[in-house]
């Protein structure tokens, strides 16, 4: 099982959580994916779930808590995709993993939430209680009725930087075969499509087909949204040799 | 068994400690709570501490390392307290679980401590040891003579501000039933006191009763420590309808 | 198994590699020694390696991932010393295990690497199956040829600041019996050569013997690097009764 949040280092939510997975699930394996996913920031956390689960075995339950909403209008679910479980609010974090949903239930059983949950902390009452569920191997359907993820991501791509990760690269979701040549324009800037940062002297731009497959650009040894000034949302255009 | 430290994610601190713990007591799993407490900060750690710890299953070794005063007069303690085991400094990081501790050992046995401990890392040298003999089944009564804790945390609550979360909430140690009305007065402002974020407005101040079980206040999507300029230890008031 | 990486807790780099090693090695235990060294400081993350790693029982496999020259000239290699496995680029990161190596070996069997590795992420391409492949008991010598550590660490020491943790304690390499007396010199100022912090007044600085047995300076309950201005590299003298 995968734990994914915003709730940072310094406090007891992240723990509160495993607590509960450790008592109601003993001898799961727990694994730290992220936790300091920028505060509130669900489309950062859809993009770091969607390329870090697909490398787990299948079966593995991803559990993805970036809900600012929490104990509002929007629902918890449950998601089957490719042998994987989700188990995350239907609020966008799910939005690079929705493509490939299989079935989506809420989760509404008190077999999978713990009755009187707090409504500021479904981590530890919901999505912690509902991972358990699963991981002791009750089914999903079991979670509560079929339903649809709703919540989309605050964009409508492809063509745009989607993320930007710690070293300040800017991740686009502009699909690219591994070695593609070519230009890559983007706010103003017209940058080399090349294979890796030493292909540039330190402190200069490049572009390249990144880990997950898309355009990313970054400055070599430096961090480019800060030296290029672009935010996320910033348009592409990738021409190819 | 789980690890609580104010040694960050950049140095080898953590590791050294796990290293000593997967040595001493192979086999046992071990459970990050958090590593980014601020600096010295011994009640905050102490908060952290009791909203996570309680939630794991009994028989969990709790290591608590937030210790300003290593290798100088404060000693280091093994507590028992609802079937949890506490390993710990005795500064007041245990002060939120004080009250239902049942026994307290120091920790002087040569079964629970490095010979010639370093002064100035007793998390590898003296607490990590000590929690390995416990997982290895040791009873903490050979940790060494029964004393008593001594150190006190820094309000005599309650009725204040006892923690700031990451998300800028203020938790107070005022204890309420979940679904109570009122209102909060703090610091001069009169607050709702209401069920979650979403019952009021983006940027609105609101005071609720939080997942601790105590009243909590918060603004709607921002951090409410910076925008109401109110830090920790500052009285409140509540008035239940 | 053990990870050090300056991927930061934001992104999925950490859980990509992860699930790499679960998918591909099921039933490892995976350690977090800690990713938030500062981006791209391989000195930093050579002594924190240096620091944790020997405390792990003889067989760990440790996996250093700081890059910056990914998928350039630099080799990747798997280092056997005093019975741990190292898996790392060869760019300094082991500088600090480098004299006690056994043995060493390029990375190049696709049992050890996946074929089309992507240029920018040996953590998730490389490095991770390469351990995989140890931990399920490929030996070594299978990664590829034998070859030689070349990178070398930015000082030629001792006798000077190789480290500065995040307490803001400034580590030496000159190496210390512990419980030594004298006088410490650096940077004009003369300090006494105490045991540790309790030792001076809240405020004054000191020297001590630290934890991994060589002379570090602080200053009591305040970060020694920035009130005393004093960078890494810095030279020292040590002078004893």
């Amino acid at each position: 099982m995968t734990l994914l949040t915003d709730f940072g280092g310094a406090d007891g939510y992240v723990g509160a959580m495993k607590g509960v997975i450790h008592r109601l699930a003993p001898g799961t394996t727990v694994v730290d994916l992220a936790h300091d996913v920028p505060r509130h920031d669900v489309a950062h956390a859809a993009w770091v779930l969607a390329t870090a689960a697909w490398e787990f075995p299948a079966g593995t339950i991803h559990v993805a808590v970036v809900d600012p909403g929490v104990g509002g209008a929007r629902t918890e679910v449950v998601v089957a995709a490719r042998g994987h479980l989700f188990v995350a609010p239907d609020n966008g974090v799910l939005g690079h993993v929705a493509g490939a949903a299989e079935g989506t239930w809420a989760i509404t059983s008190t077999a999978f939430r713990q009755p009187g949950a707090s409504p500021t902390f479904h981590g530890r009452d919901v999505f912690a209680p509902a991972a358990a569920a699963l991981a002791r191997g009750l089914p999903p359907t079991l979670a509560g009725p079929a339903t649809c993820l709703t919540a989309a991501l605050p964009w409508a791509g492809p063509g745009a930087i989607v993320h930007i990760d710690v070293f300040g690269n800017l991740i686009s979701d502009v699909a690219c075969a591994p070695g593609a040549r070519g230009q890559v324009t983007i706010a103003g800037h017209r940058l080399p499509l090349v294979r890796t940062y030493e292909d540039v002297a330190p402190g200069e731009p490049l572009a390249y087909v990144g880990s997950a497959g898309t355009v990313e650009i970054a400055v070599r040894d430096r961090d480019a949204a800060r030296v290029l000034g672009i935010a996320r949302g910033e348009p592409l255009e990738v021409a190819l040799e």
